[in-house]
C-alpha cells in the first residue's frame, strides 16, 4: 500500500504512521528475531512506504532502536520515589519483572543483532546504551541534589543491572530478595 | 561425502571427525550466526553423513554446546595459582581477554540463541552454564579447602563475569585496573 492519506492533519497521520510501523516491527522480531527482516517488509507489513520508514528512521538499525527504548521506556520509566534506596529497588524491580517476562531479553537480543550488522549497528547500539545511561544518570542525580551519596550509572549496569540480565540469559530465577540484595550490597 | 575411512582405527577416525564438525560449526556460525544453519549443512561441511553427527551429538543444540564448551574451555581454563586472589585476577584478566577478542560474545551469543529455539535449547543451554558453573566452583573449593574464605561461583558470575559481559555487549572498553577492581570489590 502506498500512502494515500496525505490529505489527513500530519500530526494524526504521523502517530499512526509511528504506531502501524513500531507495530509492523514488534511483530517481525516476534516471528524471525532482529536482523532476519528488511525495511521493505516492515513497510508492506505497516502498510507505508519504504521511503517513509528511510525518512523518518534513516535506517533498519535506527528503526530497531527506537522501538526497543519506546518499549523500555513504556515498561521501565526511571522511578522518582524521593530516597536513593526507593528508586533503586523500585527501578530493580521493574527491570526484573520486565527481563522475566515473556520478551525479556528484548535488549541483550537487540545489542547481540545491532553488534553484528557493521558500523551502523555499533552506533545505534552506542545510541541505546548512552539513552539509557542518561536516564538512569538523571536519575541518581537527584539523590545527589538532595544530599545523598548516590554511586554512579555505570555501578548500577555493573552491579544490579548486569548480573539480573546474565542470570536470565542462563535460564536463572530472580526473587525479590534477590533483586534488593543487589541493591543494598551496591549501596 | 558418506564415511569412505570406516576401515581406519576408531580413535584416530573419532577424533578426525570431532575435529571437522567442530570447524565446520564453527565456520557456518561466522558465515551466518547461530541457529542459521542445520546439521545437514554441518554434516556436509564436514564431509560426514548426516547420522554420524546425530549418532555422536543427538541434535544440533548439543552439537552448539559442545563447539562453545570446548573453545570456552580452551581459551580460559581454570586457573591454579595457589590462592584465591591470584585465581580470580587470573581468570578475570583470561575472561577479558577472551571476550573482548574477535569471537568474544560467543557464549552470550549462544546463550540467546539456545534461549530462543524451545525445550532442546534451553536444556542445552543450563547444561553450558551448569559445566562451566561446576568448573569456576571446583576452583573456589580449591581455596577453601587451603583455608581461604572463598565465594561461591554464583557470586563470580554476578560481580566479575556479568559486569563483564554487558560492558562488552554494550561497547565499552574493559581496562585491567576495571578487571581488578571488580575482584578486589568482590572479595
Amino acid at each position: 500500500m502506498s500512502e494515500p492519506q496525505r490529505t489527513r492533519r500530519p500530526g494524526g497521520r504521523s502517530a499512526r504512521v509511528g504506531a502501524e510501523v513500531h507495530r509492523a516491527v514488534t511483530d517481525l522480531i516476534g516471528e524471525r528475531g532482529y536482523g532476519n527482516f528488511t525495511v521493505g517488509e516492515v513497510a508492506v507489513r505497516a502498510g507505508v512506504a519504504d521511503s517513509t520508514v528511510y525518512r523518518r528512521w534513516g535506517s533498519l538499525e535506527a528503526l530497531l532502536t527506537d522501538v526497543a527504548l519506546t518499549r523500555l521506556n513504556a515498561q521501565s520509566p526511571m522511578p522518582d520515589t524521593g530516597n536513593l534506596v526507593g528508586d533503586l529497588r523500585t527501578y530493580a524491580a521493574q527491570v526484573a519483572r520486565e527481563i522475566t517476562g515473556p520478551d525479556g531479553l528484548l535488549l541483550v537480543r537487540l545489542a547481540v543483532a545491532l553488534s553484528s550488522i557493521g558500523p551502523q549497528g555499533l552506533r545505534a547500539r552506542d545510541d541505546l546504551r548512552d539513552e539509557r545511561t542518561r536516564q538512569l544518570q538523571s536519575m541518581l542525580d537527584r539523590a545527589t541534589e538532595r544530599g545523598e551519596r548516590a554511586p554512579d550509572a555505570l555501578d548500577v549496569l555493573d552491579h544490579i543491572l548486569a548480573p539480573m540480565y546474565i542470570r536470565v540469559l542462563f535460564g536463572m530465577e530472580l526473587t525479590p530478595e534477590y533483586v534488593d540484595g543487589l541493591v543494598d550490597r551496591m549501596l
